[in-house]
């Protein structure tokens, strides 16, 4: 059995109206999950190694739900340009390029890299078409600790030819990439069609046998845009809304569905979001960079279906979930000022818990601080000013909006310091 | 005549529809002011010292319009309340504590230092109500060559005891104020009545008459929110505009006229901001975070109004300005989404013109580097991924969106290296 102990200001989110600070405690982990949090050392744990943190704040570590690593050399690039032009003259040629597995290498590794310095230890990732770059993200994700949904990417029409696959192609690579990882660690397999627009009705019927098959889960991207949701429901004709598209065909069952955006969702997409436990991906600079439209999360919320939070990288530009944090309080507030019937401002606990708690628990006993969690977690320093303290929940709302890597001073994976 | 030169990538806008780039090409400084940009040195030029900055990008530095040095510790707390409870809970209590000097000098130290590291080198500053610290941070602006418009705070109502003057106070300080700083270099004076609601109509019109005396400039908030239009109007009753009632004082007579938010301008507070050579100062991350409401940008400019951008720390969370670049452009996102018949979608160009050239024109020949200005300068760098190569303009947007102070990687203040 091994143990180690964490001492400092230990905080995290139990619920989304409430932050849980335990001030100049001790966390102690055995085997890698928390144990429990204690004012004094239980004498039981007397001779195990105790790490000082001093003033920083032990949190625990950020889940991505919605990130497309493919995009990650795009971050920050054509953001005042709109969706379909970004898509079209940006993105697509962008993931052409990883037909090229050394291409895909480089940035695959920036990519992992970049999710470690801001404590993302938990994300589902949209790789792009080719199995043989994505199968190089999945062995990353897993070589480096890390908790990861990977997805082989699929599109059989509207998009460019140099990016289509036949239907054929995209169903027999995507069962390839499924049988190629049914023995899997912390990486797993997830179907990834891009959105309804991009997929034949025949291609999410055969998704959804596989889905089946391989009992894996669902990432894809639902009422992102007037546009999106339209255009669906023009190509799934004899479908009520944007979910039942893949509902119907039997993506929903095995879970975890992870729906991003979910900014424009009919009272029909609620109910089949509540009927599978999916969780809908808030992406706020996403949404604000090349998407129209705000997530009504507060009332999501309400109704009983599950918020978290992406990067959405490169529709976002940032790979930073913190700084998410603070764009999802932004947004909430922007909402209610135009729509105070549509939904409300929410608090930075809130938003907090959705890109913790709430991410982490797609990925298992992750997010939170709680005792049997997994001790995935950061420390959060130097956040400050000269002779000024903060409150720990005061110093963790600073550092999700002023923060950056150099605020997080130690990482934890299951225990283990990177 | 001291001749010095910079060679590298060279980026400024020279209006709000183009960023002018010389690729590869050097920069002459002679005495701190640009005299040339070439694609080879001038034969006159041959023996100055070249410094090299290889895929660094040579830009001007930016200018912050608007914002609060003495709310510099409070960046980023509380950032989920609103405006009212904001000012009375957290930033009232907070300014009150600048009656100390040696609070203030630790605030404001740390204030300039970040106003350098994020290559603001000109900004528009409320201080506080109180006349030693304002003087204070005045001296440390001048002694680090920053150039700067600092004011000390009138407010003789609507705020509480602790950080009310009397009118004849408010006037006497401000008079002192004034008279001390009548020789002064990189940094001036300016008068900065806080806002209507917290003005009587006695104390607006001693202002007008101090700066007539002194011939100096007015930085105020107008027509922030739709409560703060209101109550100015019904505190100053016989006036048509929030703006007028600066105007009618004669506080808009010298310049600079620096007007924070203008949110929810009339007609006829346009009509006086143009008379007046007015610019209008668009602070995103404040308005999102405490106010209510999205500045009309593009049909500002489209009315001839002149708009610049501030952080306005710590209503905006972030010092720094290139951030409020990025933001700007979303929120023009925004505000054309909710609100098309307003405003519309701002391109990058545009927003990088307003938070340079047009801010840096408050100053005197800053903002640009055309020949002729200030060779007040940054030097971005290390926004490439690995194998990459951006254009200079994809290098100062994703700056602009991913990037901190670490990109940064030189500084020229009048030619000087900070």
């Amino acid at each position: 059995m091994a143990v180690q102990i964490h001492h400092g200001d230990i905080l995290y989110a139990e619920n989304k109206n409430s932050l849980k600070t335990h001030e100049n405690s001790y966390i102690v982990v055995v085997d890698g999950m928390v144990e429990g949090i204690y004012t004094e050392i239980p004498a039981q744990f007397a001779d195990a190694p105790v790490t000082e943190h001093g003033r920083g704040v032990i949190i625990p570590a950020f889940s991505d739900l919605h990130v497309h690593a493919s995009q990650y050399t795009e971050r920050g690039l054509g953001m005042d340009w709109l969706l379909y032009d970004w898509l079209n003259d940006y993105t697509f040629p962008q993931e052409a390029k990883f037909s090229d597995l050394d291409y895909a290498k480089d940035t695959y590794d920036a990519f992992v890299d970049e999710l470690i310095a801001n404590g993302t230890f938990h994300a589902a990732i949209f790789a792009t078409i080719h199995r043989p770059a994505t199968n190089y993200l999945f062995e990353r994700m897993e070589e480096k600790g890390l908790y990861g949904y990977v997805g082989k990417v699929n599109m059989d029409m509207g998009a460019p030819d140099f990016l289509c696959e036949t239907t054929e192609e995209s169903l027999a690579e995507t069962e390839k990439y499924l049988a190629e990882h049914t023995e899997c660690t912390t990486v797993k397999p997830i179907i990834t069609p891009r959105f309804a627009p991009t997929c034949s009705q025949e291609l999410i019927t055969g998704l959804g046998k596989l889905a089946q098959k391989y009992k894996v889960g669902l990432h894809t991207h639902i009422v992102e845009s007037k546009w999106e949701a339209a255009e669906a429901l023009k190509l799934f004709p004899d479908h009520g809304s944007d979910a039942e598209i893949y509902e119907r065909a039997g993506l929903m069952d095995n879970g975890p569905v992870v729906l991003a955006h979910v900014i424009f969702p009919t009272e029909e997409d609620i109910r089949i979001m509540k009927k599978h436990n999916a969780v809908a991906v808030h992406c706020p600079d996403a949404t604000t960079n090349v998407i129209a439209g705000i997530m009504p999360l507060a009332t999501l919320q309400d109704k009983g279906v599950d918020v978290c939070v992406g990067s959405d990288v490169g529709g976002g530009h940032h790979l930073a979930v913190y700084k998410q944090v603070a764009r999802a309080v932004q947004l909430s507030k922007i909402k209610e000022f135009y729509e105070p019937q549509e939904s409300r401002t929410i608090n930075f606990a809130n938003a907090f818990y959705c890109a913790t708690k709430v991410g982490g628990s797609a990925f298992g006993k992750m997010g939170s601080l709680e005792p049997g969690y997994h001790f995935n977690a950061i420390v959060v320093d130097n956040v400050e000013d000269k002779g000024i303290l903060l409150t720990p929940a005061e110093r963790v709302e600073r550092f999700c909006y002023i923060g950056d890597d150099r605020n997080i001073v130690a990482r934890y994976i299951d225990g283990k310091a990177l």
